[in-house]
């Protein structure tokens, strides 16, 4: 038997557990060529939300009845290539099984034995880079700046705020609870915090945390919270969007004011962009990211929740805030 | 007698014929180093609804009970400055009034003779420039590319879709009448054209016009016509924010669809600027618009009113669309 989860129906509005259904499907076999897999933890991130409905983003939407697939580590059970022996760890974006046998062109060993393997899903993974380029590059973030961070304490908040802050910035992060607050202030060393939902005037908080404006707003989040942040744009301004998460979820599109006119006066620039398309510089972000981390600059937390049945409520607690740092489900 | 147009009191909405008050102000006489001028013509430009607001913007609100300003050209009555003689004509952002003494700094000579000089107010000034740095600086046009202009028969709007043409890509238009439309097809040569007035639904509109796509926005009224354009964004399009006419005159912040998504999923940019901030490039961007003339390429097309009076009603004009190009008041 091979626990398996797949998209049992689309969603409509926020997630529900009856859009998933675990099955029992066969138990795989090695095939030639290919690589018998074991999962030992799943990513759960934002973005998924997307792939569940039916419109093709910048990737194709997961089939109604087809496997739920996501950002994995995985053990090799069994191996018919020569560059991977069972016992290797390997890392890449798996169907939500128990076990599977893959091409091995879609998995990644990890070599590292020096950090935990889930930091590859983490703050050494997909997020901990979308946080380098998305400060880096599409940010242009300059020591001495003033920087804004939304979802301050998820899995890729947390890594742009330290960032910012190794940078030489003043960072002030925004998030929905005490505990997140703490968290990055006490943990992540970030100057100023705001709780959005003890304190649901985001204009005010932020005309007290930033008197001297914004110059980099590095938004996960969308909606009031990033209204709130227009009002607040030195010149020159970047909104770095990485996210929606705030949004993700609505059956309906969200309205708010007009705001456009902010980004004229102020001659900020507002940039979407997507991680993959920065694979070819991975390394010397991880490179970046692994210094950092050694010198102790750089912290990251995981959630990591235990049980493969509980990666769809996993996933739908990042739309509740559930998690600190990165979300992750141990299947092992 | 000297006919002086003030701000009798800020507008709450849209402009009416109260927000403005005509003055008889004293003849002025020439000061020692300064130039007495006489208006010729006053521009009228959307931005100038923003400066009657209290709110500080890129530039000063105007004063209660003092003069509006505008760009304008004026013709030297009398000089005490070495550089300017009796009978030159001079550009610069003046006071509405019918004369002035004014410094010689405030006013640049125009010594060319070989075209109308209203073209300082238009092609070859503020609106021509605006158009100019928007797509090459800002929009980073590139030949072949899908461009699409709102406010295209207007002054910034028709410079920048003929830019585009001369730049080598497909350009539709999107304007608010049959006149305007023919305008911008058949003297402009804009490949496409969108009324948005006869054709509300201007997804559907688009949908059919950019079968390919939009790859650069140049956007100059926001609103229902902005937000409809989002929906088509190829990936890494910009959107160039030169204005949001459509929203000005409103008393309360518009709503609208939250549509940040986009951005992201198409790693799309949307960035406002400011043409004064290309001051120094000038002369480069006013030689390749007076060659495009020279040669046919571009053509422009002027609103002219007559009348010192009817300054405010040419400015209130705007709002309504009254005009094809730029609008232009003659008090000579």
């Amino acid at each position: 038997m091979n626990k398996t989860i797949v998209l049992q129906k689309r969603p409509f509005g926020p997630l529900k557990a009856d859009n998933f259904k675990i099955l029992d499907d066969r138990t795989p076999k090695l095939e030639a060529g290919k690589l018998l897999l074991r999962s030992m933890f799943f990513s759960v991130d934002p973005y998924m939300r997307n792939r569940m409905n039916a419109i093709r983003s910048y990737v194709d939407p997961f089939k109604v009845g087809e496997p739920i697939e996501g950002d994995a580590i995985a053990e090799v059970m069994d191996s018919d290539h020569p560059d991977f022996r069972p016992g290797d760890r390997v890392t890449g974006s798996f169907p939500w099984k128990e076990m599977m046998c893959i091409d091995p062109a879609r998995a990644t060993k990890i070599n590292d034995t020096g950090i935990s393997p889930t930091a590859y899903l983490g703050i050494l993974g997909l997020t901990g880079l979308t946080a380098y380029f998305g400060l880096t590059d599409v940010g242009k973030i300059r020591p001495g700046e003033q920087v804004v961070i939304s979802g301050a304490a998820g899995a890729v908040g947390s890594v742009a705020g330290q960032i910012a802050r190794i940078m030489g910035c003043q960072v002030t992060g925004i998030a929905g609870s005490e505990q997140k607050i703490q968290y990055i202030t006490d943990e992540l060393k970030f100057d100023r915090a705001i709780n959005y939902k003890s304190f649901p005037n985001i204009r005010k908080a932020l005309a007290k945390t930033n008197p001297d404006g914004i110059d980099i707003y590095f938004d996960n989040v969308g909606g009031d919270v990033s209204d709130s942040v227009m009002y607040f744009l030195n010149p020159h301004a970047r909104i770095v969007l990485c996210g929606q998460i705030a949004l993700y979820n609505q059956s309906r599109i969200s309205t708010g004011p007009r705001l456009n006119a902010q980004l004229i006066v102020k001659r900020a620039r507002m940039e979407g962009f997507i991680v993959h398309d920065y694979k070819d510089r991975y390394p010397e972000a991880i490179e970046d990211l692994k210094k950092w981390i050694m010198q102790n600059e750089l912290s990251y937390r995981e959630t990591i929740i235990e049980g493969f049945s509980n990666l769809p409520s996993a996933l739908m607690g990042l739309f509740k805030g559930e998690n600190i740092g990165k979300m992750i489900v141990g299947v092992a």
